[in-house]
């Protein structure tokens, strides 16, 4: 591994977009020597970014939409990180989501940094990865970071909760699916989009959203956009809430409330994925499964066994 | 503490109940040395009774139906024991819960036992308690163990999840709670029971089960039957039911396939119950949650100074 001091550098001073792939590759596990490096010099940095987690159901256009937003951020002559992320998918690099492709328009601006994040077999997973990489290329002065999620699973709810604001994509017509998913998504959302606007349905749809956030309790009423993505239609828009939101939530002292909170859990999340990992590891562990299976030993006892043979230590190791 | 083998002779030899509740004490926490000592008499008797688990709404007669069960099965000659569950409240001992009024009548028969558990402050709580209770009473050779839950909360489904066969007590005219708790009760029963069969609406009830049931994906579709518990109808048929289940439950070695898959849970459950409860003791963990908060230490920072301070000793200590 490169000296993360060193690729800090390089991302500052030549804009290395490879220098920044490093970053996120140490960054990912938060148990090796060269993560706690980083880790430091991330605790220095301001915390003066912004992340938006945009989720919806898959197919309600939210890739192009994020392909939209880009433009719109770069047009205000501000840089975006984008980090999209499938639970469901083995990889993690580049540019390997489907729909990733229809970014490339914007891998060769110098302000835009797209990565794709998938599930591996690191300490804790995505739940764990993303709010340190998003915190990091916050620090690396991306002033608006993105957060895509492909579908609307339990993990990407949660993934999108490590955003500052949530935008829930859905389409016109998606009743029946907002009935399903209500719990869920009508709680996190800041903004609500309905994406696809110039199909049939929208105000069906408009009305049904409305009708739900009155049965719920919240403090503020999340405005309801409707956008075009495929012609870019309602995207300045959603932009400039965007920064409205943003400078609401600043000016309030919520932004740093959810951040305190964001961080609070990042440290529960670490100590139950440490434990869960130490766990996993102690090698008498399947044995000891298989004489609590078959009754030969008490699942208490197996499980004094367990404890007694757990190991602590995290030093220099990864936690696979 | 009692010596937990002098208690269990007083049981046997005695039929003293108040031996049979100072060995429920020991048993419900599963780190002491008593409770080890009596683990290990544990291990070594058969698991020759069966576990009733019966969930259901708030009001839906559950207790009655419990009361006149007990009838039905002291009539065939066979001792039972009913543990009463309530996540809800505080409080745990001999008869607590207010409907446990109705069961008055069984306690001074010697071949009734009735406990009420409620939330307290024990390693891992009810979920952990419950099945090592079950245990304890099943192997003072009690043939039938009644699991009642007041509710069908998530955890209350959770405790249910450790009988052998799981009751399902619904109402006629209860069509709407069954849309939504849908999830959680169809896939957990074994045998439906529509109690209050005597009111209007008991054939859409039945008709709905139907039709959910359908939906789902059992193997084996489980009964519906008819219940009146004020006045016992249909309650011998409940208990004709629930023995030829148990029976074939055993002979398609389903009954081991269960208890083995509940051993393996509860073996799980208590090592995430001690760990948490490890990590819960260490004294820095609030300084360390404060800093956190206020950001002056990074989450992996703390998380690996919390993980460093874990004492892993489980030694004749209650766990809390």
């Amino acid at each position: 591994m490169e000296d993360p001091k060193e690729l800090i550098a390089r991302v500052r001073d030549q804009n290395d977009k490879g220098a920044i792939a490093r970053l996120i590759s140490i960054v990912e596990r938060p148990v090796t020597n060269e993560s706690r490096d980083l880790d430091e010099w991330l605790a220095q940095q301001a915390e003066s970014g912004f992340v938006i987690g945009l989720t919806g159901a898959p197919g309600s256009g939210k890739s192009t939409l994020v392909d939209r937003l880009i433009s719109q951020i770069r047009a205000s002559d501000s840089s975006v990180a984008v980090v999209a992320v499938d639970p469901s998918s083995p990889f993690s690099g580049g540019a390997i989501l489907g729909d990733r492709v229809r970014m490339q328009s914007h891998t060769q601006d110098p302000g835009v940094y797209i990565r794709s994040l998938a599930t591996r077999g690191h300490l804790g997973g995505l739940t764990v990865a993303v709010p340190r990489v998003v915190r990091l290329l916050e620090a690396l002065a991306f002033p608006w970071v993105l957060i895509e999620t492909v579908g609307v699973g339990q993990v990407e709810i949660e993934i999108t909760g490590e955003a500052d604001a949530t935008v829930v994509v859905i389409n016109p017509g998606w009743g029946d699916s907002i009935q399903a998913n209500k719990a869920g998504l009508m709680e996190i959302a800041d903004i609500f989009v309905i994406n696809k606007a110039d199909r049939a349905g929208v105000r069906d749809t408009r009305r049904d959203l409305e009708n739900m956030l009155e049965l719920g309790a919240h403090d503020h009423r999340p405005p309801i956009l409707e956008t075009v993505a495929t012609s870019g239609e309602g995207v300045e828009m959603l932009f400039e809430q965007l920064t409205d939101l943003r400078d609401g939530l600043i000016s309030s002292g919520e932004l740093a409330k959810r951040r305190a909170a964001r961080r609070l859990a990042e440290f529960d999340r670490l100590v139950s994925a440490t434990l869960r990992s130490a766990v996993e590891s102690v090698t008498e562990r399947n044995d000891l499964r298989d004489r609590v299976r078959e009754g030969s030993l008490t699942p208490s006892k197996a499980a004094a066994e367990l404890v007694a043979l757990i190991k602590l230590s995290i030093d220099d190791k990864e936690g696979v």
